[in-house]
């Protein structure tokens, strides 16, 4: 694990680290800010959105003010393994920047677009090995297509998280654009990607933790979200809670508004 | 004045506007946080440093959630003009993106680089009469080039700002090389630069508001920044605290850090 940088932030640290993925076949590049104290700290996932590395939310969420008062650590992974020999596509939102937290199994994606052994294996054995995180206390959030790996991860890795939550998620990418174009690239088809579907991973009753999502009625994807039928699939659930707010949009404004909010909650189910 | 974005945040909006400036005689972009409520609203005017435009201070200072909170407006003015017509030089610290916060007298920066006017004149004209802002209450900081802008303008601007404050200001800039250059090349002189140096306004009294900064020992650019010279030019002063922070730098984890202390500060002196 390489330092590529760290700035003093709220009495704790914001770090930039390097490290060789086996998943990945990469060096990948994750922020992680400890907050004041010895530790072990919990630890909250931020998966970020289409186009962004490690930096968006670490550098615009406003997560660390709210992480520090309440002990918790965060971790932002990159979307994607990058470089230039690794493959990629001329669109936005497939290819490097765009991992959507899956394993692919179809080339010329499969080599290298590990993101789900990634994160729950490669960049999780790192950071609980090397740093004073308490593995026992996780939980995972993420904007857009993060929220949708938020969502899925949590369902998918049972037991692993407390609690997930989520800003303006893509919740139902079977149905989407969003999503049918990725699972069919990486996975092979939509149907592949089922079991990468938030909406789909409820109704089976493989989301069961405690849940928060926060999607702006402007927001400028909202048709490509399918926020209702995630709601409809929690829908009686005392532990799931799908907010709509009043004139938001996608962006990171959006996201900083609600943060705290969102790290209230995890600290309710991550607190010792 | 064209919107180019408006987002909501904590409440209130986010724009980014352009408009047409006649000190600068290019069109020029900035932006302002309207907190929610009909107004008058305060001002806490935001000036950036070198390399920035409008956008930095706005996407990562943080200090929307807190500007919201105490009723003000924020903006956040670039850094100088722009355009592929404009004067600039290949290093960072001079031309486009280093404006300094001063009225260039010589060629070839005078044409455009008339940033002084600019904020006191243009920019203020525009805002007060076009959105629901009291110009009677206003305040203003900045980071590093423009820490140096708010504490020489507010001693400049005699009787306008109710408060100034900053974050790693260049306190000192006739005597770093953060300072010399740009006085040399836009004023033709050190000597010229005397009338826009913090710690020597501070000395001949002209620094007459209260006063707060904050200045990590961590600083990469601390050499250049002149701040024992500023704090021994108030020594004594009951409304000025230069304080030192442990550990922190440059960055805008450190401002962001800092920013609820400093809206706080305003605040008090903002309020009706």
């Amino acid at each position: 694990m390489q330092i590529v940088s760290e700035n003093k932030c709220f009495g704790g640290t914001q770090g930039v680290y390097s490290h060789s993925s086996k998943a990945t076949g990469t060096d990948m590049t994750f922020g992680l800010f400890l907050p004041p104290g010895d530790g072990p700290h919990a630890v909250l996932w931020f998966l970020s959105g289409l186009t962004c590395t490690h930096e968006n939310a670490m550098a615009k969420a406003g997560a660390q003010a709210y992480a520090a008062r309440n002990g918790l650590a965060l971790v932002f992974p990159d979307t994607s393994p990058r470089g230039a020999d690794i493959a990629d596509d001329d669109a936005f939102d497939l290819g490097q920047g765009a991992g959507f937290y899956l394993d692919a199994t179809q080339a010329p994606w499969a080599q290298n677009f590990q993101m789900e052994r990634y994160i729950l294996k490669d960049l999780s054995d790192l950071i609980f090995d090397s740093l004073p995180l308490d593995i026992s206390r996780q939980s995972i959030t993420g904007h857009s297509m993060g929220g949708h790996g938020a969502l899925t991860l949590a369902a998918r890795a049972q037991g692993r998280f407390q609690s997930v939550s989520a800003f303006a998620p893509i919740c139902n990418p079977t149905e989407s654009a969003w999503g049918q174009k990725q699972f069919q690239a990486y996975l092979g088809s939509v149907q592949a990607g089922r079991d990468h579907d938030a909406s789909l991973l409820a109704q089976s009753g493989a989301l069961d933790l405690p849940i928060l999502t926060d999607t702006g009625t402007a927001d400028q994807f909202g048709e490509l979200l399918g926020t209702e039928t995630l709601k409809r699939a929690v829908a009686g659930r005392p532990d799931a809670e799908i907010r709509m707010q009043d004139g938001y949009d996608h962006s990171y404004f959006f996201v900083s508004t609600f943060i705290p909010d969102h790290i209230a909650f995890h600290a309710r189910y991550l607190s010792q």
